[in-house]
């Protein structure tokens, strides 16, 4: 296997493969990173044309798309036939132009953990693209984590990525708010921390269903409070922010598109129709 | 026991306390809405003042605080020495500026729950305002589901309850904007929705860390990701979103909050300092 980027993730990637002793040659822009992982067993190439032309399977873990080209172009003919695993973060959109730019057997992948988590089995990666590369490859792969393959679009593993870190920092900047909320309040946030999990954790059900009236776009099923209610409770929320004196910011923007779909007419149905604003106000 | 106000939630909370073997009297504005619940073992009061007469435990659960105090102001002096339990929707300062008005032992509540879940585990309810007023009534109020005192301020059960729906809204609305992305893509919700709720309920586990950091004012303890790292990051998920034509508006406004921590010096501390900027910015 080669590695091309040694950088907190890319390291980690190295790692996992020695780990599970399969021989890997690395190259990183920055020579010196390569030292800790060669004395762990690594093979160092100097160029990347000689780290591509050492293994069948190449994979990339750099900063961004721009930096993997700005590699990958530099490797002439040696990378024709390979197999490329390209594990650096983008856009679908990127990963679809990507896919086509060389002559290889390609794959996309959205590594789901930090890099201490890699090798571990709460990692996981989403992969999309060629299936027989995935097919052939999916031991190896698998020394990082869970691997999930989600399609033939070399974009799709970005796209499920970046779908749940939406969900993350949706609920990150909730949990932002509800901190900033009570400790303004006198309630050490170590105190509400343990409630705000438990809540959290428990009303995360809810997305079954709105992801069932988004399928059927019918809000009307699943309802267990209606959305007129829901906007004219969220004043409450927003006016809380406001007695103890922090901003509203984070989860202001809900607050509009609720009051658009009661005013629209549909008061009697579920949250789950935001999405038809979503998707109808690109703003 | 007394409950004033008989929508879904007040005949919920009257189902409870029949159920749990309660003598129950009860009062609604309009009338009719009574007839089903003496059916099953209540008893009907024509008037306000006749119904907070009948016990010593008065229980209001009523549209909003105005709705309490338009009710309340016509039991003239039947009030007096009763124990009353406010488990109507409001802010904390609301709950504040209302415990003092009769002369009554007051507790304040903001229940967790939608009127289904009254009476069953997954209930719970938040209290607050006289600790004697609770340690009395404990047993009675948990007919509804748990019971969670947290404090003699008045308002700390709706803070406690704003703060919880507040992590709930922001979740919410990552889950809207990331089914909203994946659909637009073509991937079903239902596909995508048991990854995201996977991905939500392992990731809550930082509100932990967020909390200490909170508390401790210090945010360089708990790292995983930096959040000059994340705010990079982010832009990807800006970007995804115009992609695929949807509105980014949901989760746009943490990008220059973010942003604004690795302006001012911050880029190698955790998201958690976004907390410091909420506290500053009110807007
Ligand atoms: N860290 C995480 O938590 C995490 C999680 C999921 C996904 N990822 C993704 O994994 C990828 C790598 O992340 P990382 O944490 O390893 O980042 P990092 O520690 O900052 O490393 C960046 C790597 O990219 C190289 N690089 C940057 N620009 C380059 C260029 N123009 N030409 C050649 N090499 C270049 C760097 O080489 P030098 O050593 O020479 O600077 C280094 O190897 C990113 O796309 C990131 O989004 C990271
Ligand atoms: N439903 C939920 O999911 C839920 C969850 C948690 C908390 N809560 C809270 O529980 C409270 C009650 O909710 P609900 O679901 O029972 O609402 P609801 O079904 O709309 O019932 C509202 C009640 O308030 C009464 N009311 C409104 N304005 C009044 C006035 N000016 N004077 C006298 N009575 C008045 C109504 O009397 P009429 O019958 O005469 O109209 C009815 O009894 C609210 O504060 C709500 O936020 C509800």
């Amino acid at each position: 296997m080669t590695v091309l980027g040694l950088g907190d993730m890319g390291s980690a990637l190295v790692r996992a493969l020695l780990k599970a002793g399969y021989p890997t040659t690395v190259w990183n822009r920055t020579a010196d990173k390569a030292k800790p992982l060669v004395a762990e067993g690594a093979t160092h190439a100097t160029t990347v044309a000689e780290a591509v032309a050492a293994s069948r399977l190449v994979i990339a873990c750099l900063f961004d798309y721009k930096s993997v080209t700005d590699v990958l172009d530099t490797a002439g003919d040696a990378l024709t036939g390979r197999v490329l695993v390209n594990l650096t973060n983008g856009t679908p959109g990127q990963a679809r132009e990507f896919a086509g730019r060389y002559d290889v057997d390609y794959l996309d992948g959205g590594i789901m953990a930090v890099p201490p988590m890699i090798g571990t089995p709460a990692a996981f990666v989403f992969y999309s693209g060629s299936r027989s590369a995935y097919d052939t490859n999916k031991q190896v792969l698998e020394a990082f984590g869970e691997s999930l393959y989600v399609g033939t679009d070399a974009g799709f593993a970005a796209l499920h990525d970046i779908g749940l870190l939406s969900g993350m920092y949706g609920m990150f900047a909730g949990g932002l708010h509800a901190l900033a909320l009570v400790t303004s309040a006198g309630v050490p946030a170590t105190t509400f921390a343990p409630l705000l999990k438990r809540y959290i954790t428990s009303m995360a059900g809810y997305v079954d269903g709105m992801a069932e009236q988004i399928d059927k776009q019918d809000y009307t099923i699943n309802v267990t409070s209606n959305i007129a209610m829901q906007s004219a409770g969220y004043a409450n929320l927003m006016l809380s922010a406001e007695e103890v004196g922090i901003s509203p910011e984070l989860l202001a923007p809900l607050a509009p598109l609720m009051a658009r779909r009661v005013a629209d007419g549909h008061g009697h149905e579920d949250i789950g129709g935001v999405v038809e604003l979503l998707k109808k106000g690109k703003k």
